[in-house]
């Protein structure tokens, strides 16, 4: 994959959201043809960026991390978006985290030096293509979890066949009991960490746990949570750390969704015999959400006293297609382009096709369901009964991950839906 | 798009199961590489297509619409694939549905030169652009669905200012009350049927309904719906032939998803003033699945007395990442790669890391939860207990839809799971 074609890519109208009579483009061409959402310049429905929200967000988040002392490394799996990827290192991320070595391959190609896998890596295939990736990248660091004996046997049984393969830098995986993947015990883990430490096929680098999965927006739990596992993190560390198990010049130690990462930040700083790189992987705060990342980023500013500067950057337009019966306005947008896992699209604004300006969604509008290509607007007030074929409705999103992989491009606009940018994604 | 790009595009690494290591290859040539799924070629989670379940599912399919006496237009959003759409269409498909005019493109640069557009088409630029495909395709028939005089209206506001374009070519949609989209009534449907006739901008050439929605399983209630439907689609197709509504040489009379379709098929016929062709739009037996439409299936084999011929042919594959506590194995495979939308994963096989045969996965294997990149598979039995980092797990899917959405390829197995061809998507 060259970077020009990773970076600038040509797109066409093959992909869903791209004008059927445009042209082949590349993506950096798109910014400038004078394309309105607004104005039926596109097919919808369409998943957009709003550009201002987006510089603001990664603005927003790189100073957060820099203002605690601890580096980014935002999770790239959520938008997999390689225009995304260098947004995100020019404002100052330390480096990038995947999740798969598929992934982990295009963020190499698009320019990151500094990788986290947050994820165990055991494969043949993928061990083989991470040693493939440093040798033709020098400098290129990576490093992956580990959180047992039986997938070291697997590393060590790999590198035992490929003896001139340098050993593989890993972070040690902490985890909770009821919990994901993780050491559940720190006799466990130190365990596993002499292990790792013995073996000529790792050299184990920091500690890494996820807090995001026990968040529940509660301040007073999640804060609880959030203090016992990193005291466990902290503590292992420092266990590691006197026992010299770390085969490393900087000790990374690294947590971070995008719930409540605020909760974390500062304890990824502590003093050990070496230096320590604390390191957040946040990737939902790119485009933000107006459900979930919404309520947890609420209760972040509540903690923090200062509000926070993250917006919703995703919307995905469509338009009315049918109005059946009193209530209920059918919309041409359904599971094939939006997010429903952790719950429906949330009505946010509309447009009457008369042009008149951009309203708010009223509260009483609801997406009632959702089928593969329709969704259900559900209302009752006056607004939702003067809705006609044909007019705008704009859907929010809640878990930008979700809406991203529906999407092979997206474009990025102005506050008057103005087509200024282009990304491209590669899920 | 050339076709031999759409055919047999260039797959890379940037692919998703795609050998981090393999150089870039036509589609055509995958099947030919010697890879094997089962021995680490390919790098997992990986979706994979067994290819004699494909063959079987694209034939029964065809033999049982044609026994009925009725034509096969296969929805080609399920597979969004230009090479199943061949296949379909080489197996004898009257034509081909799609959902939108960007799926419409897609199918008629794989060669379909008559499909439905199952879904309302309303916006200047949706218009435009089948009327682009009309131009340069010359002979194509495209029609799409109108269910209410609002949209006819948008569509005859585009025409009058587009004279020289011919009439688009409509089907009118029946609808049930408490549904989705179509008209609700016998007299709404036969006043738009009227002003469809008098309108320069549209030609009445079929009636539509969907009757998919309404299936729930139980052979008594999805008979009693599909009949109460398909009787009002008659009476309206009766009237609006008795008025000489309709503009066309053959009346496409057409209904038809994957769930209750033998319910249906048989009552698309029936003697009018012109010829009347039938036409059924089942997707998902293309690949079937292991679960919403097993079930259906079932009940579709015991009205039928003599069983059904679709099989399973879609699996995805993953391996055990982490064993952190008794009961409970996680599987490197989460929301991006499988469907979650009907209902999770369904566990199907595995196979022990040390070359033993592919077992069927026990009874109390279940997957309990999904994360963006992650599953949790719970069981509590000896093999569960027995599994390994680096064992292989094979799941089902419920809905191919939602899985075929998030790969832009596939590999084609045969029953050793050697890879013997691929397909591309192009969602």
């Amino acid at each position: 994959m060259n970077l020009q074609d990773l970076l600038d890519p040509t797109l066409d109208a093959s992909s869903k959201g791209f004008p059927h009579h445009a042209p082949p483009l590349r993506r950096s061409a798109i910014g400038s043809q004078g394309w309105n959402v607004l104005r039926g310049d596109l097919p919808l429905p369409l998943a957009v960026i709003r550009r201002d929200a987006l510089a603001g967000n990664l603005q927003w988040m790189q100073q957060f991390a820099a203002a605690h002392g601890v580096g980014l490394a935002p999770h790239g799996k959520t938008t997999m978006s390689p225009q995304l990827f260098r947004r995100q290192l020019d404002q100052g991320a330390w480096g990038l985290t995947f999740a798969t070595v598929v992934q982990l391959r295009a963020g190499v190609a698009a320019g990151a030096r500094r990788c986290l896998v947050a994820n165990q890596v055991f494969q043949a295939i993928d061990l083989q293509g991470i040693a493939d990736l440093r040798r033709t990248n020098p400098g290129l660091r990576v490093a992956f979890l580990v959180d047992s004996q039986a997938q070291l046997e697997l590393i060590a049984a790999w590198h035992a066949g490929h003896g001139d393969t340098a050993p593989f830098d890993v972070l040690l995986e902490m985890g909770v009991d009821g919990g994901r993947t993780g050491c559940r015990s720190h006799a466990q883990a130190l365990a596993l960490a002499r292990a790792l430490r013995a073996s000529a096929a790792t050299r184990l680098v920091g500690i890494e746990c996820y807090e995001g999965l026990g968040a529940t927006g509660d301040s007073a739990a999640d804060t609880a949570y959030a203090d016992a596992l990193l005291q466990r993190v902290r503590a292992i560390a420092q266990a590691c750390d006197g026992e010299q198990l770390f085969e490393t010049d900087e000790i990374l130690l690294t947590a971070g969704g995008s719930a409540i990462f605020d909760l974390v930040a500062d304890q990824l700083k502590m003093k050990l015999s070496l230096p320590v790189q604390g390191l957040l992987r946040s990737g939902c705060y790119v485009t933000h959400d107006h459900g979930t990342y919404h309520r947890f980023m609420s209760a972040v500013a509540r903690r923090m006293g200062c509000g926070h500067g993250l917006h919703a950057a995703m919307e995905v337009w469509t338009a009315v297609q049918s109005c059946p019966e009193p209530g209920l306005a059918i919309l041409a947008v359904g599971k094939r382009d939006i997010s429903y896992d952790l719950e429906l699209p949330l009505p946010i604004a509309w447009r009457a096709q008369d042009g008149t300006a951009v309203q708010a969604a009223p509260p009483d509008w609801k997406i009632a369901g959702l089928n593969d290509q329709h969704a259900y607007l559900r209302g009752s007030g006056a607004e939702h009964q003067a809705l006609r074929v044909g007019d705008l409705v704009a859907l929010g999103i809640s878990h930008p991950c979700t809406t991203f992989d529906k999407w092979r491009w997206m474009p990025v606009v102005d506050d008057q839906y103005n087509v200024r940018d282009a990304i491209v994604t590669c899920f």
